[in-house]
């Protein structure tokens, strides 16, 4: 009963300049990222679409993780999907240099009928008119869950309500969560969310961790403390993909088990900015998953009061 | 063998605008809020000046709280401390007015005789060199932990490093330890800031909780989520009061109950930022803090991995 996480998404070549140095033609994009993590844990299908300068290499390094790129078209009409972003030294500040969509512009996500089983879907961050087409095409999914941005939430709020009322989890960050809701503190922010909705909601924080609001259980886990941060783009995309995979591979919804499965986000994450390509994740095998859980357990252990 | 935390700091009135409102000659400074959060767990003795506009009934109010005022000298030369901020609508910034030292500034801590035998000595932000007399003072303090700020750490940086290497314990914010430090990351940070002296570091993030380094033990505890924060002014020492306070009640150095202590910082901190006045800490019982204390274990309890 595992297994079968859907993701459409953007796949993508970015180039990304930081404090310690400049990339070009990175393979990114959303899907990218989140398929990556969530092949730790599952066998993801992806939804996307490339151009005809998509390196042959690439789709074979997706194939060789696992992940099922039947639902990837090839689109010889343009160019992938590009990129360029800077980042200050201030890694949470970063500014886009440019946004190519090419091919992404006029994407039409179309399930494959060996994917319209797909238990669990991620909706990643795209126009939120295709995330629903994307929900009617999945005929029994048992947990749903989409990622937006400042984009959608001011340019397309009403389609994006609509798909917000049709899916269980929403996984945003603190920025975007006070955008939607116009409420500066998170609690409020998070039961805002809630009444659009999502029973599950995933406010990410970034370098500060992540709350997740599930029904009324509220759990925080920070992000893990690292000596470097080298790339942090995609980061939120592997959060999403550990968190869905995981879920995924369970195929349990329990309180605990999102829990466990924020946790999961969070390792994958932890794993993942500490290199500009996705090498990191590639080679994170279930013993390390699990070794930089129990770190995890370790650092957020309160013991109990003597008082 | 409990109880006998020293703090020397300020006692001031402060006029504070937030986005709730504006508030005029609140009772304030480092060691009121210090004192009063401290005095829930133990009974705190206070070193600090007052002038001659100091209202006996605020006096009374921290005698009221067990606070024991006999090092706290009244100055009829001149006026109390006074300090005047205004708090942007995201409450983590905020702009001071101004800052008048009056008595402060011609301040020299003395020790009473009954004082120098204190356990527990914690020196809030004042000049680094009246934090190392104070030290001097103490006969045998079992451990001491200090304050400070970017003031002291641009301008008198060589008394810092000499405070430093005689305390054990610092409290710090993450802009504060990445100015001493020059270190990006909150663990290089972290163990730069051990290098200098103190085996045990907290670095504290406001909205986003705080780590605790305690010499290899590494621990975080989120802030607690509220639906609203009136007034954060004083929200790091009744932190500091909170932790200082439960370790000398407890009288224990343990890696487990150091990570108590922070845990309790952050439930007096909780119920400080509420309100413009002290009233919430002088209100708080221990069993408040219980109840909040398992409000944080249930907040932050990892499952284990079922992988």
């Amino acid at each position: 009963m595992s297994g079968d996480v859907l993701v459409v998404g953007s796949v993508a070549y970015d180039d990304v300049e930081t404090p310690s140095g400049a990339h070009k033609d990175l393979l990114g994009g959303s899907a990218t990222y989140f398929s990556l993590s969530a092949a730790r844990f599952t066998s993801p299908r992806l939804v996307g679409v490339v151009g005809r300068d998509f390196n042959p290499n690439d789709r074979q390094l997706l194939a060789d993780q696992g992940v099922d790129l039947s639902g990837l078209v090839m689109d010889d009409s343009g160019d992938t999907f590009r990129w360029g972003g800077r980042y200050h030294a201030d890694m949470n500040q970063r500014d886009t240099l440019y946004t190519h969509l090419n091919v992404f512009e006029t994407f039409q996500p179309q399930l494959p009928s060996a994917y319209r089983d797909a238990r669990f879907v991620f909706l990643g961050n795209i126009a939120p008119e295709l995330q629903q087409d994307v929900l009617r095409q999945a005929k029994a999914p048992v947990f749903t869950a989409l990622d937006t941005m400042n984009f959608w939430i001011t340019g397309r709020r009403d389609a994006l309500l609509a798909a917000l009322r049709k899916v269980d989890g929403l996984i945003i960050n603190d920025e975007e969560a006070a955008l939607l809701t116009d409420e500066r503190t998170i609690l409020n922010a998070a039961r805002g969310l809630q009444k659009l909705g999502p029973r599950t909601v995933i406010i990410k924080r970034g370098e500060h961790g992540a709350f997740l609001f599930n029904d009324d259980d509220v759990f925080y886990v920070p992000a893990y403390p690292l000596e470097t941060v080298v790339d942090p783009t995609g980061a939120g995309d592997t959060f999403a993909g550990g968190f869905m995979g995981y879920i995924a591979r369970t195929g349990e919804l329990s309180p605990a088990n999102m829990r466990r499965a924020v946790v999961a986000g969070s390792v994958m994450a932890s794993f993942y900015v500490k290199n500009f390509n996705p090498d990191n994740l590639t080679r994170t095998t279930l013993d390390d998953v699990r070794a930089r859980y129990e770190a995890f357990v370790r650092m957020t252990t309160c013991p109990a009061l003597t008082l």
